[in-house]
């Protein structure tokens, strides 16, 4: 099945539209964890344990595994395999904003799609298509192309205009027209930045967005919610990392994250 | 001491220009490395130890590593470790073009320079400089920011123009203007794109370069050197991978590219 039926499908099952970021940092983890011989998959299993009914994605961040070394990169496999078995209709994501050349991209593909098996991956477009091809190439995963990021100075460089347009513009029209061949393309937009949400929803048409920058980054969902629903009033994966995964109750919060984005969701 | 300085001194102490990229893909190594327990690590020491007299760098291409899971990373590691008590003067390079907002840059900088001890790291550049100020602010490490890339289609966003000035070009005055405050940025600039190397030496100086693309990709020894030498003729750190390490005798590979480089280094 396709990465984006995948997830539609399970949006429609439990009706939301919440992505959980497994941002698993050792270093925040609570001390009974950290005791534990495999600190952060158990610290996974319990999250997603707590979550997952309230929840339509995972977002694994590799950096926060990497750090660990090859402690990290096995107990990130065995999360997946976990959440897998457990719920094998929720979509995963691997954070990793990727971006080399061919054969290059070609290694980080089989690691990420065939090695570990997430369903999806983020990408940077700053190396241009044919870089991401052996990517683009996987038909039933999820290529999410970093479009206009969450992060106060994501400007920088996204911003400048060619012709008047803003090159995040540019990238949403680019993998949208032309990069979506295999109908597997998606586009990172952050809820810091709804009016450039709006314009990017206007110009992709019905693509999927992931969106991080909900809570500790200070998105509002409501500016968020009609901003970036498609015409099927979904096309939003809506990340909470922080905000969830450390709060004191994490299926309250997932919950409540969840309730309060369907308020809009009418 | 800095990475600049410690690159530097290694030039004029072998004079050589070269740096070996150990992109130790598994799947093309020879059958007797891919029969041992540690096969990456075995053909890393073999590799390091026929050309290291030849080289100023090592660059590790963290794809083929990250292939093979928690026993990559492991390896990689090992072979740091190997590298830096056999020629602690050597600069090591971890080729991973990362990107990503403040809080997970910080965890990626912890484990590449912190954990794995690298000298030097790649980065992508369109997040914008908050994304990145984590690795920046590593005085004595080098940050080494995409600018031109090597492969055919870098052009398709870096070429675009903004008042007549292509992004690459942006990019590169950006970062030797505003993000060098600490003497640590390196751009990369593949060898493929000689007219826009000698128009990126001209807009920032002094600046050290990554050039790859030289080999496999079809850059030129010549092209390259006419167009990228600093005013202290030096300012480079020219990459081969395939070139050498699958050579039938990479230490001689090694040091034909590094008398072809002195050639027109004079």
């Amino acid at each position: 099945m396709k990465a984006l039926d995948k997830y539609n499908q399970r949006v429609d099952a439990v009706n939301s539209l919440v992505c959980v970021g497994l941002d698993s940092d050792i270093s925040k983890l609570p001390d009974w964890y950290r005791k534990q011989s495999l600190p952060q998959l158990d610290f996974n299993r319990e999250i997603i344990k707590k979550t997952a009914d309230h929840v339509s994605a995972f977002k694994f961040n590799m950096a926060f595994y990497e750090e660990r070394g090859a402690d990290g990169l096995n107990e990130l496999a065995l999360s997946i395999e976990y959440l897998r078995d457990l719920h094998p209709d929720i979509l995963t994501i691997c954070d990793a904003k990727r971006s080399d050349i061919g054969n290059t991209s070609r290694a980080y593909a089989r690691a990420i799609f065939d090695e570990i098996g997430f369903d999806a991956i983020t990408l940077s477009p700053y190396l241009g298509r044919d870089a991401l091809q052996p990517f683009l190439d996987y038909e039933d995963k999820a290529c999410i192309i970093l479009c206009r990021t969450s992060n106060h100075g994501s400007g920088e460089f996204q911003s400048l205009e060619i012709d008047s347009k803003p090159l995040w513009q540019i990238v949403a029209e680019r993998v949208a027209d032309e990069w979506n061949t295999n109908n597997n393309c998606m586009l990172v937009v952050g809820a810091t930045y709804p009016e450039e949400m709006a314009k990017i929803r206007h110009v992709t048409g019905d693509l999927t967005l992931l969106v991080p920058g909900i809570g500790a980054q200070g998105g509002d969902i409501e500016a968020v919610m009609k901003a970036g629903l498609n015409s099927h009033r979904a096309g939003l994966i809506i990340n909470s990392s922080r905000g969830i995964i450390f709060s004191d109750d994490p299926a309250l919060s997932a919950q409540q994250l969840r309730d309060e984005i369907n308020r809009f969701h009418v």
